[in-house]
């Protein structure tokens, strides 16, 4: 039931916190581990466009897109690393595209047993832009979903 | 992180589902379960309102409501007794009013580490009255949850 996890990530804190979970279900027979990270192409213009306004961003977003592509395969590389150490048997993806059809679509073509991803792991601002991928994973996916939420209040239930 | 589950169930196919998955958490730590069944006296007058039309629901609200109510603890208590031989320590609720508050609630109450759903456990025609309260719950709990699909089509991943 837990045997091929899909461990959509965009390395936020609520991300990194939904990895932990994956960690404790080995015992309960999680196997294998698909990483998955998106390159969203359009999230980053449209940051691009507000660094326009603000002066926060770099306007070249060519080599902009690069680097960041480069950092996140690094970030990905950690992550497969890791879970290797934790025993699992792990592959890292980092491809370019809508992030909810690459969720959706990797979970049918890995045939993953379930999909454990945190519930906002962008800033406010960029949820705005974006809209909620993790409702869209929820309401679209065929496979079971455990949903790490960020604001969590449990004290000491681990 | 799965130490104490909630179980919020209405006995559907996809909730009995979930039970599995449950079950499936003990190596993972999970030791307690709270199943919480809510009688809904709004969704029962609903459905007698539309026996009146189609002649299939009694018209005795009170009587109805007993019985059901009596037929759900029953219910509940088979659960309990399932979990417990499973190894679990188990605890039933069977309590009138909203589901979806009576969810997160008692989420708060017991201090649940996490919410094992079944994400659309009514007939189609029940969820127009009622709305999905599978929704509500991974949207407002501060719990990690995993729901459970009914449309799944995961292949011999257990």
């Amino acid at each position: 039931m837990f045997r091929k996890v899909l461990y959509p990530t965009d390395f936020s804190e609520v991300a990194t916190r939904a990895l932990e979970y994956i960690k404790q279900l080995k015992p309960a027979g999680a196997q294998e581990v698909v990483i998955l990270h998106i390159l969203d192409r359009k999230e980053l213009r449209n940051l691009a466009l507000l660094g326009g306004v603000t002066g926060n961003y770099p306007i070249d977003l060519n080599t902009e897109f690069k680097r960041l592509e480069n950092e996140h395969l690094e970030n990905v590389r950690n992550i497969v690393n890791e879970l290797k150490t934790a025993g699992f048997s792990a592959k890292g993806i980092v491809r370019e595209g809508n992030p909810l059809a690459e969720i959706l679509k990797t979970a049918e073509d890995e045939a993953v047993s379930v999909i454990v991803i945190g519930s906002t792991g962008k800033s406010n601002l960029q949820e705005t832009i974006l809209g909620s991928v993790s409702e869209g994973v929820i309401k679209r996916s065929c496979q079971p979903v455990l949903i790490i939420k960020r604001d969590t209040r449990q004290g000491g239930h681990v």
